[in-house]
């Protein structure tokens, strides 16, 4: 068979970009660092927004929208957001034909904008907590575009609340982290992501605290999955944001923020894709099931109809592919590349002997299965695969983060996976040779693995690698 | 009980925006004509993208998503489309600290940057048609902004198709303007629209046919809901489509694009609404039935519980509001103003009689209802007052839509309500004389009401009327 994508091994990058090309993820758009994202990526997107709008519901959070356009001023007025930003903003500064008295900045982040209206919202203890979330596009100039990775333009969805106390505050950033982003990632994108506590260089600007999940790429790189940010009080001072207490005392409130955004389907395809293509865990694919009519004959088309019926019954999502014009070598190629996890294959000899052909995407396996078994089987499969990725994906961040002790073995683990060592021996100027040479700290877990509440807590453990 | 509104009668502006602000709906962002949709407005707004979303994908059209930003030059293409848009645009200058080579326009609409990827992605007739979708946020620069109704960022769905003939194109401009659009209107949110094609004038900015969806609101005036465009060859040719025939002849395909947005929710308001806030239609509705505990008592709550998980289970979106410490008056006047289509009062009197109150939003009245029976009343109001709505509004457009022969009658009667006539006694002339007194021709149809395929064919009715 001739060799669709580069190899992973041979050049990880452009395998990369060869997938998402060849199996119509994206495209890159006319302005430089913007993507097209074409249907076959877009129901992944789809599907991984309705898996999260169900959990960040379930966190008791509500959906809104915020305005595009921000005053340049917002910005400005918490010093190290702006900081932060400056350099990665685009600036309307026409509109209607006319220049504009103050530039528009088009929103990188709304905590600003959301941080205005928390405070108009907000009188009494009573209206806290607030629980916002918004689905929405954001810009940040990106001077080495990548797609799903790093876009100028990207689509996420950013949640931003407002609370009494600080200990309300951590508890519900954590929440989200926990209950929202880690359990879609494991369970759905069935992705081993390590959770972990961000040092304060590597903290969003003007959080006091960022929690991270981290994602082992095919290539032993990191990738930052999402993010849920301790604001403290900085937000609610810049803007504002004040209650009056049950003693009636007015206080300024306690905000996050946590975003995550379609780069998971960058992660998702650099963390599971092989050299044949995507592979899409079961519970998040658009499609489960692919039912391939290799050529037509009497009654096959009523076989394959049949079946599909018997699967969406079963709550199977499927989809029938009958286009016996195309040759069946090039169907089959693109549904290893689309990543489909399970393939029926329905033709008349097979189905002669009353079976169907049953291929599943992540062992590669050929079954031949009775008709009346199909349903059954494809089930079993689905639930297997799911499992059967994530297992695969833990077995390989297990196998590539290597114990060390001093940040010369870090460097140099870090050019085939992850280095785990104690923060005592890395610290600040630790964590400046190593972002010297392209190496970060990922995150901080205590020695349990959980999450730490700061970096100076004793006894911590930091993650060092390189990053997409 | 003290007036929440500003009544209809007396001041209909005032009335809406009054109702936007109480209900909390939305709210006007701090860049002039922007918006910010809260979580009561975005509520309804998620059923409405939902229930389209389904109509739009049972028409065969796939969901992408393609840039925000787009070269100014893009614009300029297709001569009638700058024309149309460039009064609206806003314009980025400068991105990542720098003045950008190109100015970048913030997409008013996306035929163009589509245009460039159809180009790219049709190479034969067998990838004809091409039937994509997108749910997005666009920008024109509004001088007169009104909450949902014109706002310089609004959010729609816009499709975007190719054809191979003119046939099939208008064909499919005309599926979605009945399965998708004029369908979830009538039966989703009860207006009775009338259909019909737009004159020359009022055409969208590059199309040969403009297609549209008219309401008529509650004080007579109309609001084009929806379009549904059929582009002849003009993006075709701009952005060069083309396609190879069976026949090995290479062709300009036909596009399409079609689009509804979050005025739509305007619509909704000014359509429905009363003196006493909103009423949504029972089948749009994030919340069916409002379950209000008057206040505190023995079994109150249990029965409050379980009476929510009946409804539940019998398929009715339900809402618990237990909140025994804010008054019941303020809770009620809310749940008039947010406009809940049922309300089930629990108290604790009521409850010791077997009984719990049915108030309906849409004839606003009180019954006692046994507990057994709480369920199946609920569904049969919600069933009845999704009709009732619908009745009321058709009653209102048949009442005040009135036959004149000229267009001085006409320009009269629109200060009521709508005015038909025969489109030969408007012509261009009397299209200009009724604009000059802020009147517009909002549609044609042929005699039998069907909707026309060129404003050339005999025997025309036009409907006259001051529009949103």
């Amino acid at each position: 068979m001739a060799r669709v994508l580069t190899p992973r091994a041979e050049d990880f990058p452009r395998w990369y970009q060869d997938l998402i090309a060849k199996a119509e993820l994206a495209d890159n758009g006319p302005v430089r660092g913007t993507m097209v994202i074409r249907p076959a990526g877009w129901a992944i997107w789809e599907r991984i927004q309705s898996e999260m709008d169900d959990r960040i519901k379930a966190a008791g959070a509500q959906n809104a929208y915020f305005p595009l356009f921000i005053p340049e001023s917002y910005l400005r007025r918490e010093a190290q957001h702006v900081e932060g930003f400056s350099p990665e903003l685009a600036v309307v500064t026409h509109g209607g034909g006319k220049q504009l008295a103050e530039p528009i900045v088009v929103r990188p982040t709304s905590e600003t904008v959301i941080g205005e209206f928390m405070a108009k919202w907000i009188d009494s203890y009573r209206d806290l907590p607030l629980l916002l979330n918004q689905w929405a596009n954001v810009v940040r100039w990106e001077l080495r575009p990548r797609l799903f990775l790093r876009t100028t333009e990207f689509l996420w969805q950013e949640g931003h609340t407002a609370h009494a106390t600080e200990a309300d505050a951590r508890a519900y950033a954590r929440r989200i982290l926990h209950e929202a982003y880690e359990d879609h990632m494991v369970s759905v994108l069935a992705m081993p992501v390590l959770v972990g506590l961000k040092t304060s260089r590597e903290r969003f600007a003007g959080a006091t605290n960022t929690y991270t999940l981290e994602g082992m790429m095919g290539d032993g790189k990191a990738l930052q999955m999402g993010t849920s940010h301790e604001l403290g009080q900085n937000f609610a001072r810049a803007f504002d944001i004040t209650y009056t207490s049950a003693a009636g005392t007015v206080e300024h409130a306690w905000t996050t923020s946590w975003g995550s955004s379609t780069r998971m389907l960058g992660g998702l395809i650099m963390c599971h894709g092989d050299d044949n293509g995507l592979r899409v865990p079961p519970r998040l694919a658009p499609v489960q099931a692919y039912l391939m009519v290799v050529k037509d004959g009497a009654g096959v088309g009523d076989a394959a109809a049949s079946l599909r019926d018997r699967l969406r019954e079963a709550g199977v999502r499927v989809a029938l592919d009958d286009r016996t014009d195309v040759p069946f070598g090039r169907r089959a190629v693109d549904a290893e590349l689309k990543g489909y996890p399970v393939r029926v294959e329905l033709g008349p000899r097979d189905l002669d002997a009353g079976n169907v052909v049953l291929v599943r995407r992540t062992e590669g396996s050929k079954t031949p299965t009775p008709v009346g078994d199909a349903v059954s089987a494809v089930l079993a499969a689905l639930e297997a695969d799911q499992k059967a990725l994530y297992d695969e994906a833990l077995a390989r961040r297990l196998d590539r983060t290597v114990d060390v002790s001093t940040v010369e073995d870090a460097i140099a683990a870090a050019a085939t996976g992850w280095a785990r060592l104690p923060w005592s021996a890395v610290g600040v100027p630790g964590e400046t040779k190593a972002n010297a040479e392209g190496v970060t700290v990922r995150c901080l877990t205590r020695a349990d693995g959980s999450v730490p509440d700061s970096e100076d807590e004793p006894d911590l453990v930091a993650y060092l690698a390189r990053a997409y």
